[in-house]
This record gives C-alpha cells, structure tokens and sequence, in this order.
C-alpha cells in the first residue's frame, strides 16, 4: 500500500494520495516535502518507487530483505544525494517464548522527500501520518524534522520496555529465594535473551546519530540539531539501562548459586543430623537384640536403664548440634 | 517556589528576590550575576521563567520530566548562547530497600545568570543560597564559579557514601564466615546495585567536565580552570573507587562460594563418619540377633567377645578417620 | 590447475584459457580485465604465474602455507602497485568432531587482473567462474567488482552457518532440562568453540574493509563503493551475531550451573525424607526387639499400639514435610 | 620540619638548612636548584612555604588532605608556571590485616626549585636528602632529574612487593591441595585486595608520565627523557604484572571451586560405598531375626549358609565398586 | 664472548672477529655492516662494546638486568641516533614446572652496526651466526633486514609451542571425562599459567613493530618493508591465537564445573536409590523381629508372606526409579 503525503510551502496546505509522476514538479520547492509511506508492499510497488527516485538497487534490495543491524547509508546521484536508513522498532510480547520481537523501518532521505517502508502498522508511523492528514505541524521543518519525529517515536517506545524489564529484574531478586529452579532459570534466560537482543539493536541505532567531531553522519538543518541532540541522549539512556541491567542480572544470577548451594547444605545438615542420633540408637537396640546373655537380661531393671540411657543420649545430642547451631 | 539572588558588581552588593522583569536591566553589566533558584516549582512558574530567558521548549521539557543521565547541551540564541546542565546528587539511606536514590538538579548556565531547578531542597544548594543571602563569596566570580561550587558541593557528598560502601564490602568479608546466606546475599544485591547505579550516575557526569583536548564542553574563565580540574580529579576519584568496589564485591563472592561449598563438605563428611562407623556396627548386632544357632550362644563368652569386638571396630575406625584428617 | 577467464572491453567478449604470456598485449587496455584461477595448484604453477606478474616473494610463500589470519597486504612494484589478500571460506559440517573449517582463498589484486589461489574448489569462484565463461556480468566493472562479487559470495556462505548455531543454541537451552550432562557439555564445547573460530576468522576479515577516515585500505572505484559498505555491513552483521551468540552460550551455561547444584538438591531431599521417615521408624522397632521384658509383651495390645504409633508417626513426619513443601 | 637543600651552580657546592626568605636571590640563577622537603609538618609550615612560593590554594589543600589519586596539575602564574604532583609509595606488611597501604608524596615542580611535602619519612627522599647533604649528585641536573630521582625510588619500591605476591601465588597454587578453606579464602580476598589497590595506585601514576605524541604532561629537559623513559618502562612493567597476577589469581580461585566440589564427590563417593555395601547385609540380618519360623533354623547350616552369603555379597559388591573406580 | 661478523660492500665479501677499535674506518662507508654478537659476556665486555659505540648507561644496565617487557628506546647523539631493542625468545619445556621461560635478547641498531646482547646461546642467533662466516646472505640487506631475520626466527619458534598448548587444550577437553580432579586442575593451571606469560611477552613485542599512520618505531628500509609487514602479521597471529585459547580453557573450565557437579548428583542418587530401597525393607524386618504377638507367627504363612512383601516392594521402586531414569 502506497500513501503519499504532501506539504506545499507556499500554500502552507497538506495534501495526500498525490500523483507520484508529477515528482519533480511537486519537488520544485524546496521548502515543500513530500512523503511517501509503503506499508506491507509487494516487490512491484516498491520497484515503482524506487524508479521514480532512481534508487541504487542495494538499498532497494536491503528493504526486501530483513537486515538485522541499523545503518545509513549515503548514495549519490547525478543530481543529488539521498541517505538510506534502516531503523528497527520494538516489539514485546511476555507472553510469547520469543518476548521482543524487532520490527524493521527502512527510511529513504532526500532533500525534500522522505520514503518509508515498513512490512506491519507502526505505531509511530501511524500517528504521524494521521496528523499529517489535517496538519503540517511533523512536515513545515524540512525532511530531518520529520526523520526526527519518527526515529524519536520509536524510541519513546523503549522506555517502557526497559522499564518492565527492570521492575522483572527486582521481581527476580525475590523470587530467587522461593520460585522453583525451572522458573527462576527460566527468568534469567529470558531476561538475558532480551537484553541481549536489545543491545544489538540499540549500539548500531547509537551509532548513526552520534556526532563525530561536530559532524553528523548525514545533513541536518542547524535549527534541528538540539532535536538531535535530545535524540542521542535518549539513546545513551537507554544503552546506559540495558549496561546496568546486564550487571544487576549477572549479580542475581551469581547470588543464585550461593543460594542454592547453601540450601543444599541445609538439607545435608538435616540428614547428618537425624542420622546421627538414629544410628546410634539403633546401634544399641540391636546390640541388646542379639540372642545372646546380657546380665539382668530378664528384670525389668534393664529395660528401664536402657530406655533411660537411650533418651539421656538423644537428649546430649541434640543438645551439641544445638550448640554447634545446626538446628 | 522562585528564589532569586542578584549580585550587583559596581555596589559591590548582594540583592535578593529581585524582580525579573527588570532581567535586561539588570545583566546589562556581564559582570553582574543573575542565581535563580527555583525550587519545586510548578510547570507554570518554570514557563514563566523559561519565557523571560527564552530558553529552547526541549530543554524546559527535560526539566519537568526525570531524566536518569547527566550532561550538558549548548543552545544558541540569536543574542547570545547558553548551556543547559542536569546533574544528580546522590541520597543515601540504608534502611530503605533501595538504598540509593538520585536526585536531580537542573541549570541554566548563562553570560552572567544561573537558573536552577530542583524538586526537593538539596543541601548544596541551600548552603550556597544561605550564604548568598548577605555574602558575595559565590557569586563575584562569575557564574562558572558559582556552578563550580554547586557541582562541588555534590560531588564532596558521593564521598561519605562510599567510604559507608567501603567499610560494608570490609564488613562483609569478614560476615561471609559467620553470617547466614540470606542476609549475605542480599548485602550482596544491595551493594552491587548501589555499584551499578553510582557507575550510571558517575560517567556522563565526569564526560561533562572532562576536557578533551585541551577544550571544555563548556566556556570556563581562566582563572576559574584550577577549580575545574580539581573537580575533575574528585570524579576520577570516585569513579576509581567505584570500579575497586566492584572488583572487590566480585572478588568476595566468588570465595563465597567456595566457602559454601566447603561447609556443605564438610557437613557429608561427618555424615560419612557417623554411617561409616555405625552401620557395619549395627550389621553385627543384626547377625548375632538372627534366629539360626551360634556357637557358645549361651555363654556370657560370646557377649563379652562380640562387645570387646564392637569396640575395637569403632576404635580402629575413629583411628583411621583421624589420619585421614576427617575428624 | 590454471584457469583464465579474460575480458575485452573494445570487443565486448569474453576468452578463456588465453595464453598467459600475452599478458602486457592483453592488459594494455586498462578496461580490459584478466582473472586467473589457480585451483589445487602445484608449487610450479604458482611460481610460472608469479614470476609473470613479477608477485613479491613473501606474497607466494603465504600462498603455499596455511595462514589463519585474513589479511591485506600492499606492494609497490616499479611500474605500478598490486595488493595480496587472504580471505577465509567457512566448511560447517556437524558430524564431525571439530564441526567448523576453513578454506583459504588468496587474492592478488592488480589494476586490471586478478589471481585467485585456493586448493580446494570453493562454490562462490566455482559460481562466478561459470558464469564467467558465457558472460561478462562479473567482469565488466573493474577487478574490485570482481573482488567483491568473490568476497560477498564467500561472506554470504557464513549466515547460514550463523543461523544454525543460533538455532542450536535455542535447542541448548531447551536441551540442559533434560539431556544428561555429558551430551549437555559436549554441546557447550562445540558451539563455544565454533564461535570462538568464527571470531577469529570474521575480525581480520572486517578489518581489510573497514573505511578509515573515509579511506580504504585498498583502491576501490567510485561507484563500486556502494557495494562495499554492503559488504562491511554483512561483515559487521555478522560480528555482532557472533558476539551476541558468546553472551547466549555463557548465559545457558551459567544457568545450567544452577539447574545441576538444583537437582542435587532435590535429590538429597528425597534422600533426607527417606531417611527421616525410615531410621525412628527402625529404632522402635529395634527396641521392642531387644530380649529384655516390656510390659504387655505377650498381648496383642502391645502389637497394636506400636503398629498405630508408627503410622502416626509416619503420617506426622510426612505432613511435616508437605508443609515444608519438601515433597 | 622544614629542611632545604640548595645547589649553588657558580659555586658548584651544596647548602642545607639556607634562609627562605632569600628565595628570590638564591633563584636568580636558573642553573641553580633549591630543594625543600617539608616532613611531618604543620599546617603552618605548609602554608608558609606555600605563601614563598606563592602556592595555588587548592594545591595547599591537597597537601593538607589524603588524595588517594596520583596527578599532576600545572598551575600558572604571573610570572611563571609550576606543577604540582600527588604520588604515592607503596608500605607492605603482611602481618596485618590491611597489607598494603600507601604514603602520599606531594611535589611541587618550579623552574629551578622542588618543594616535597609528606607526612612520614620515605625511604627513599631520606636516602636522596642524605646524599645532598654532602655531593650535588641528585642536584646539579636540573629539577626534572631530581623528581626523576625520587619517582624512580619510589617506583623501584614496588618491584619486591610485586614480586612477593608473586611468589604468594605460586604457593596458594599449592596450598589449594592442602590448606583448610579459611586460610585459602582469606588468603584469596588478601591478594585480590592487594592486587586492586596497587592497579588503583599505578594506573594514574603511569598516565603522569605517559607521552602522547611525543609531548609530556610537563617540561622534560632534552637531556633527561631517556630517564623519564626508562621510567614509564618500570611503570608500564608494574601493570603488565598486576594484570598478570589478576588472571592467575581468578585462575586459581576458579580451580579451587572445582577442587572443593570434587573432595565432594568422593566424600559422597565413600557414603554411598559403605551405605550401598551395609544397608542389604543388614535387610538380610534383619530379615533372619524376625519371628517367623525359617527352614533350617535349627541347624548349623542355615547359620553358615547365611554366613557366606553375606560374604559373597559384600565381596561381589567391592569388586563392583573398584571396577567401576569409585574405590 | 664477543663475535664480529663485517660486510664489506666494496668487496662484497664477509670479515669476523674483526678488530672493533677500527670502528670508524669499518663504518665509514654506510653500506657496510658491522654486527657484533655478545653472549653470555661479563659486564666487562659489555663495557668495553658500550664505550666503543657510546652506548647510553641506561640501556647498558637494562643489558645487564633482566626486563621481562620488549620495547625499543630510541637514543640520540651527537653524530646520529641509535635504538635499543629488548626481545624475548621464548624456551618451552613441559616437563618443568615452570613450562615457559623467556630468554632476553638485547640488540643495538644503529646506521651500519648492531649489537645482540644475550645470556644463554638462541638457536636464531646461532643460526645466523652460521650463515654469516661464509655468506653475507643477511648482511647485505642493511642492518634492518639483519634485525628483521633475527626477530622472525625468534618469532617462528612461537607457533610450534602454541600449537602444543592447542593440541594439550584439544586432550584437556577429553580428558575432563575420564582423569581425576588433581591432574585436571593442575593441566588448567599449567594452561592458563602459559596464556598469561605468553600474552604479556607477546604485546609489547606487537607494539613495537606496529605501524601507526604509516610511521614505525623505527628507521626501516623503503623496501624491507614487506618484511616487517609479513612479520606483524605473524605476532598478530599468534596474539589472536592466544586469545582463543584463553577463550578455550576458560570454556573448558566452565564445562568442568558442570561436570563435577554432575557427577556428584549421579553418586547421590546412587545413594538415594539404596537408601530408599533398603531402609523401608529393614524397618519391615524389624518390625516382624519385635518380641511381641504377631497372627499367624508360627506358620510358614507369614514367613512367604512377609518375602514375597519385601520383594514386590522393591520390584515395585525399582520401577518406579526407572520410571523416573534415576536408574
């Protein structure tokens, strides 16, 4: 599906659905932007954008396929150059084995259009472009506002993410001291996977937008650097929470294994224990079973003695593993 | 709440709670200084604020919202620049279960003003106002200085925080002996997440100051830079310290669990002791208790032999266990 | 075995098996193309092929030995400049004990030919040599096209190696809660080892192509530099799955760590239940055996008392341990 | 205590204990050198030789407090530029608890004067000031070769103490086999204490001194870099081997886990072995004394019947056991 | 013992044990080629060189030391300048303790000489020596190429013993299955001992041949460079080798980890089946063995009765432990 959207400057007005063959003259202006939203495209439809625009087959080749890793890339043409971006939005899912999901958002920026194309719905795509139905307010700033708006949209979507993976994290802390084993392991699996994953979509993301020596991988208006800006700092936030949660996870699993180990010398106690006083006891009973003459083997006077005997020892016993602190 | 503190350099003299409307007038002189203190504020009287110094609407949204990550962001006006800090003081409270909590300060950093903003009252910052009321000490440097002494004050409260955090580690090598695991672990869990968290707020917080090249991120006096390094030297230092109390922490649980481990094998081992000598005692007195005939079965012969037997087996195996170190 | 595919510009044809000793003839015209194949070859052909390109000494015995390392390496002749390449090709079969191989491909890269030499067939140049028979699709762009059709191909053959791993991780994880240990282990060491020698092999590779401050470490066409950074990128795709799988192998490792010491403890609960029930149960037992008189002895009574008493002693022990939530 | 050291170049002879308030004459010539070394002094004395000199406050203040970081600030004047050093010298005690700690050395670097401050004697300031008392061998070099000389001292310190933990290794490599666990894991967290503190230590004194792109963090005379060189070497010597001793330390720890687990098992080995041998010739004890009627039970048959058929089992079960290796 | 080995260029012939006093006369042509080989000299001779050549004392006393980290000094006159090289071979004896030793090998490169200075005889050096009585195979090349010969045989004789440890790594990971827990740990330490030593001999040996924006460490010939080209990668080789074997045994390790643990589950349950078995079977018996009433205790009734309990008892857990392939 192929939606178009489309501000003109000097109308200061919003249209869609616009004629894409009519490009160059729509493109004209430069203060106007153009911006073509492919959503769950088939290969044909793409192929039709990307030669309207000429677009280096690579790229076009990169948007068929799934591309694990973000990136920009700069293509030149004859006239102009465009950049290539692949973005990846969040999808999470606790009920699922597999909790997060990456969803991709190839992005093509020109001077004064913008190519998106996605295989699902975006949240943030979405939103904007429902906005830019009636309203101008994402397209008046020039292409990299609207980039910005997208990128930060997906973004956003992070936090609360990163916010129940941290509050699962302290759940876990407790948990560790009554969940079975299979849960608990099972926690810390996920938990990893998925920090993990995100950390392998977030550094490349990092990367794109950092500002190397006060230049930028690709053009941004001067006005919309503090956007930018504000945008690499959520990011480093995130990475920063992902880094941290890594530590806390690592240092719950490792407390786990002191637990478990402990708890298995506390049932190791408990068997010493009970087999400590039972044997003995034991011991003695069947020596005074044995089918041979014990003296006063026929008064009552024995069977109280031993009777006596055999408490005063449980007693002694019980007594010295209380003081060594085993019970 | 809206507190404002005006140094005026040719009187030589402190004013407070100035009235702001009058802000050109009053900071025609650069070397006049402007403090605004606003503390917990409403989003109104923050707006109020942000309108008369024209500060950029992303920064005014960072302050009304918690932002984890310390940093610096350099806004240029038409007139002139400005720079925009968030730093976190730490608050340290033992009895609670998460122990550490930041508390964040946002400034303003301009020509000659300072506006900070707050939620609840910090003690650096009320030490500085207090004084400020009657003394120019903090405020006839410039407004790098006042910064300075703000940012130092919060720094110089990181160090009784880790000098407790330090005697726990202490503390804690000498608990893993005596202690049970659950109070163990959990120390451990709480000192590693006050680490992580120390780490998290500790880095951008030192990038901010760090001078790269000989170049600050951000315009510093001349003569104000001695103060500056030296600042940068305390966050090294904690930064430092923090990276020893990881190693240390780790360092501790890792013989932890030896430790455990250990025990547990030393509880099987006197658990082998006690099976080892009372069972095959318990089997003899099980033979002789059968009902098939035995020589000298009658005699006190036998029971006198039988129990001189069991005595010597017990002997010999206690004797054994010795040399083998096991008791 | 010598192989050459030979490419005219002028005439828009492609030769095969031309004679090598029209070299200068056949390369005057620099958009003419020559690529020489040498498979399985023999110490003399490689040295007949040397000496016609006059190839630096050092460049032909790295021919001749294994190296591991994927390198580039530039040589300054007196008429003009060539570069020596060692890519690696990965062989991944299970079965085998050690599951992952290498396959060394080594390059020589002049203005405009190129020497493969590998010793044994590799599908990618076996690919490109047949296509090269019949038509000039991976010749007419310059010998770094060729170079990078060679690479991609060989880059290409590693995803789905990755994709296997990954999915033999995922197994892993479902694996250590019921596979025994020895399969477990042995699983852990083959897949840490193969992701240890795909590091080793996939970061020099990364390293040949990597763009320095916008340079390479080796002429590249304009326009073929597209391709390039798609190259890098697969490079870096791969890197990054690998350093991902590293984390997912030492995570199930750890957490296996804790599903062992767990079952232990299980097992010793049951053990200690056992135990606990069993030895009273037995001393009683063991006391009213002894030949010494009790009261009622000779009176069902006595039988049925103690018959109740020790199934309410075991029914008591075995609540006791329910709610322990032991069993 | 104030003690000063003056070299008069003219002269070519050495002065001690000289008037400070004749600074300005005794500097005037800049081949000279004037040396003071302030030990144990007060506060007083400090801010004195401070006030001479002309001293930055925050350097004082340094001087006054403990500074658990080495560095160097340069501090500029308005006639000229000094530096100000923190090192610290290493004190090893194995007897008490905390083995290692460090003695502060402040410095301050003028054109030709060395001011040194520190609370206790150091060895080697002693040994340096002893030989200027009668030769001008440390002096008549400039002031760079007199800190040389110190830091070299102080460095050189190190060497034995790296070495003793060396060799606390090698012998906790074999203690592992033999000593209870309390010794070894003590003996554990002492080492890992010691090896965090002194990477604590000598990580910022090495960066002091470190050369980037051929410039020093202060003015070297020409003359003297090879010293400074050779420095750095030692510096860089101590880390290689702190971090050398950090591997083999975790190393050995990580043995030791295993040790201890394996003493484990073959303590459970011997349980099982004498339950597994004890508990069936029990059964079968038991099952002959019960009060049933048994064919034979009067003859001597069933006694040695019985007799050698708990012989053959227990045999049997040995040769099981010693097939199988478990004794 | 000193040795000379001179080329002259004129001649094209080669000299030894030439007369060093003759010095200046020998070098005055720059394309001749002095090398003199020290080894095992007193300090003397080193001297007596040192004074000839107006070596620096400082790298005359690191001749005379042992310095267990390469590196290259660069000294300067006031004719010309001259680097100091420290290099270690390494000597690998696994029957020792201490399975790796280095042997310190110093080496003077000045314009036309150098001068190896080593204790004990180098099998490179020997070598070389060898070849040099007859041949001037290494010496007409420039002093560059002489070092480079040297360093590269030094090197050479890594790959075998990293091979050994890589072939010892291969038994370790079998042997973990079979061997006892004393040889284990033991190879582990011995492993990871060599690593270590490996490692920090090997990186400073790396960085002083690394090339830094085209420039080295030192002088060397336009056309020497593949050479040194060719021997960086071979450092690199072995620096990347040892990293994977760090990787390597430390995975083993982990795995062993497991391992042990398992085994311990196994014998535990081993002990859990007898115990459970066994113990229910006594308890039964004595409670039959009891000197109280029991219905039909005189006839063979209760005799079948009771053994055909005791055995579908056992039958029956026997299954059920199958059941649960505990057995």
């Amino acid at each position: 599906m192929i939606k178009t959207y489309y501000y003109n400057h000097d109308e200061g007005k919003m249209y869609h659905d616009v004629d894409l063959t009519r490009k160059a003259e729509l493109l004209q202006d430069t203060r106007n932007l153009l911006w073509i939203d492919l959503y769950n495209c088939t290969a044909e439809e793409l192929k039709y954008v990307g030669n309207i625009f000429d677009f280096h087959p690579l790229a076009i080749e990169d948007c068929l396929h799934d591309s694990p890793r973000s990136k920009v890339d700069r293509y030149e043409d004859d006239e102009d150059q465009y950049y290539f971006f692949v973005f990846h939005a969040l999808r999470y899912d606790e009920e699922k084995e597999i909790e997060i999901t990456t969803e991709e958002l190839n992005i093509f920026l020109g001077k004064n259009y913008l190519v998106t194309i996605h295989k699902k719905p975006l949240q943030t795509i979405g939103r904007i472009a429902a906005t830019s139905l009636r309203s101008y307010h994402y397209m008046n700033r020039g292409p990299d506002f609207l980039l910005y708006s997208m990128v930060d949209g997906i973004t956003d979507e992070y936090f609360p993410i990163l916010e129940r993976i941290s509050a699962r994290i302290d759940e876990l802390e407790d948990e560790i001291y009554v969940e079975p084993v299979h849960e608990i392991t099972e926690e810390f699996l996920a938990l990893k996977r998925n920090i993990v994953l995100i950390r392998r979509v977030i550094q490349p993301q990092k990367r794109i937008f950092a500002n190397v020596n006060g230049r930028y991988s690709f053009e941004i208006d001067e006005e919309n650097i503090p956007y930018y800006i504000d945008l690499v700092d959520h990011l480093e936030r995130i990475s920063d929470g992902v880094e941290s949660y890594r530590d806390l996870i690592s240092g719950a699993l490792e407390t786990y294994y002191s637990l478990v180990s402990s708890r298995t010398n506390d049932t190791i106690r408990m068997l010493t224990v009970i087999s400590t006083v039972m044997l003995p006891l034991t011991f003695i009973t069947g020596f005074f079973g044995m089918n041979v003459p014990m003296p006063f083997s026929d008064s009552y006077v024995a069977t109280v003695t031993i009777f006596l005997g055999l408490m005063g020892m449980t007693y002694w016993m019980l007594k010295l593993f209380r003081k060594r602190r085993w019970i």
